[in-house]
């Protein structure tokens, strides 16, 4: 497949500068793109490498359009714009409709929709239109797939769940696991609550792979419209997470946690159980977050890392600053006697 | 199902406030309860919650009883209470027994048990009464599932492990899979060290969605009776838990540590390898434990997070901590010098 | 099977101290060792449990072979000539070759291979010789696994990815999923950006029990010949890793790191994403690299654990350690003013 510039500028905006009967057929960076490829300028530090691309076209903000020695189209988004031009030239290609013969499907499914080999669907379950089960899928009884979702092989649905439309669901995620909970006996032993609750997910979410979402534990753990989860990210009982939040890999979040909309949790990423986190907060990577966060703002707890010889001489030093803190204060406390004296 | 008051505590003790013929049928939290539904008080925190609450009847312990404006079930671990009351309010619903006619069994299986689609069990494999394995799991030869423990779909388990009796092991998750052993050659190329110990599984273990149980090099991997652990979780090689420790999710155990007996260890926490924690430590969430525990307590090194403007200014001075305690110590001398003079 | 200690320093080397005619069929530690066995000693530590040892015969360096009080071998690498013995004692059984009758296989797999029960294998796909591929993994279209490579039951690899000879791959594994790319629309949306690159693996490679490793988003993904990967290790879309870099579990690593050969990674390790790691470093467990390491060392950022109340009172100080390095700048200055003085 290829289009040409000016269909391109046609559907998604943006001006043209240049020929608009070029047509590219891919996107590449500026690097590695060739006379077929449509290239785009993101950073503005990578600005330098415009000169040298062999492109045929590249997308720009209006800041950079006179430096693009090639075709342009210009964009105050170019990023966004790229991920427009991206999906239009590698669209997803849909399995045939169908379901394969070696499914086990208890479940009414639309014609529309394609069941892949070895996928299993519990009785009362409802299938959307155009939904892409792939091969050894589990969905338990009772939930709900909204239409066009696509899950891509071995994921796990128990019972009673409910996915909206045009989810995106990588292999290994589990959605609707028991909860982490149990009630503790005089001897120690742990005593199981049933996890009643289900996982709600919203439309246009995408769950990354081996990530796993708890089911809640009296009421429903519940992941808004928008929400993009990586990969290996693990989602307590009756945790929320609003509207367009995006977290990258790795994220755990324990049990009632209540995360706001649009917020971004970079990797590895910890968030406690029964806090709250406000809206439009951006949680850096690796931070352990033990405490709600009540306004917007970029929040940190990274450690830093040293020469591991420079690491053991400064961070035993960990263990003893309050000691540390303490002597800072006697010594101005006799600095103060002297200078009285003097 | 609906159960009276009075056969509730027929069955599980605690004394009835109010009238014993009233049903409940559904457990609900204070706030969300209405007329069929049994609530609880377990966290002191919420009493006030009581005044208002709509259910019908309300576990409680002794010093909340006087507050409770419904019926009552007073004892003294309210929590335990709820977690057994919920037990019987909602049964897990096995699937019907039987062998799926997709199923691939190598192995021979009670008439009680439950194997679903799609599911491989390998040769030599003993199977326990009323065991059920869900669609998608995969169990190796020579392995033995305890009586009534459940699999449920696309668990994937090794040759040779063993698991005990009700043990509820969740989506995703692998037991026995070779450990991460290798010796380094001189040109820095690995050579594999076979796996040769199994995964050793006590009773009534719960292992949470995506967790990893590694089997042992040369002995086994031993997790006794009682142990729950949470989603994604991995246990390396030759690891020893004691019975009834529970670990929150994302927890990572390297190789031959030793955990002991009715431990809990907070989520994302990490405990490296070749190293012994006693009976009864509480490990906080997000903490490192780099050597061994030999005494009772709760242990923690869990970093504080800051907005991120002030987290760049105090964490920065992590790298010259142990020069700050150097001019420390050189006021110190510098002021006794002045001291003694003045 | 049982092999004869001069049949061992026939094939692999080593001086023999002791009656080559003993046979040996098993490997076990020191200390469970018993007269079949064959042991060894790797770490000087335990040198002193040789004493006691009741094995056949031990593997051991020079500088320890005249504490040995039965036959020995000595070699300058005990624990990898350890690694060497123990693949011959205990080699692993392949299934039979030939393709489960439930297998959807769409590719041409050759007679050697071994395709397991409920296996999906897409189109277009090229599997080695000798592969074997166990229940339950899904493979995609246009993939191609290497001669002898080893998928265990349950792994997923998306479309169009490549896998060198040799590998090993455990359950629950994910190769070639989505990486996370999106732009941002105005209104705080998150528009998904198509990955269009693969995952390439060199040969040699072993992958542990759910660990993910995603596709290029323009680019490939690629691991070099020899790497070894633990269980739950995230890779993001365009990291590169080099060959026989060895990474223990739970490690994440952004998208576009670039990892050099022969690098190890302790567990639980963060790498950010964009940066550069050099050849033959060392990261120590639990640190979180957020800038490029462009020099051979080992580089750590663990922080200690305390007891819970010493915790709460040093680490607290944390968020005012810029205000204590202040506080000793002041000091310091009063100090020399009245040292000028007296």
């Amino acid at each position: 497949m290829s289009v040409r510039l000016d269909e391109i500028v046609a559907r998604l905006g943006g001006d043209l500068a240049g020929d608009g009967s070029l047509r590219v057929s891919r996107i590449a960076t500026l690097d590695t793109a060739g006379s077929d490829d449509l290239s785009f300028l993101a950073n503005p530090r990578y600005r330098a490498r415009l000169a040298a691309t062999r492109a045929a076209a590249v997308i720009v903000g209006p800041e950079a359009a006179q430096d693009c020695p090639v075709a342009a189209i210009v964009t105050p988004q170019p990023y966004l714009y790229f991920a427009r031009v991206a999906q239009w030239l590698y669209p997803r290609l849909r399995p045939p409709a169908g379901i394969h013969p070696s499914a086990v499907v208890e479940a009414s499914v639309p014609a529309t929709a394609s069941i892949g080999p070895h996928v299993r669907i519990g009785p009362g379950t409802v299938i959307g239109d155009g939904v892409v089960v792939e091969a050894n899928c589990s969905i338990g009884a009772g939930c709900r797939i909204g239409a066009s979702s696509w899950l891509h092989a071995g994921v796990s649905v128990y019972a009673d769940c409910s996915i909206g439309a045009r989810a995106i669901i990588h292999s290994g995620a589990v959605i609707g696991a028991d909860g982490f909970g149990f009630a503790r006996d005089s001897d120690g032993s742990w005593v199981k609550i049933p996890q009643t609750g289900r996982v709600v997910i919203g439309d246009d979410v995408e769950i990354g792979a081996n990530t796993t979402i708890d089911r809640g534990a009296l009421e429903d753990t519940v992941i808004e419209d928008g929400v993009k989860l990586d990969n290996q990210i693990q989602v307590g009982h009756n945790v929320h997470i609003g509207a367009h939040t995006a977290m990258a890999g790795c994220v755990g979040i324990a049990g009632s946690a209540r995360i706001g909309s649009r917020c971004t949790v970079g990797g590895a990423a910890v968030i406690l159980g029964h806090l709250t986190i406000a809206d439009d907060v951006n949680i850096s990577a690796g931070t352990l977050v033990a405490k709600s966060i009540t306004e917007v703002g970029t929040y940190t707890g990274m450690v830093p890392f040293l020469e591991h010889g420079e690491w053991r001489k400064n961070f035993s030093r960990l263990r003893h600053l309050d000691a540390l803190a303490d002597k800072i204060r006697a010594l101005e406390t006799r600095l103060a006697e002297l200078e009285k004296k003097s």
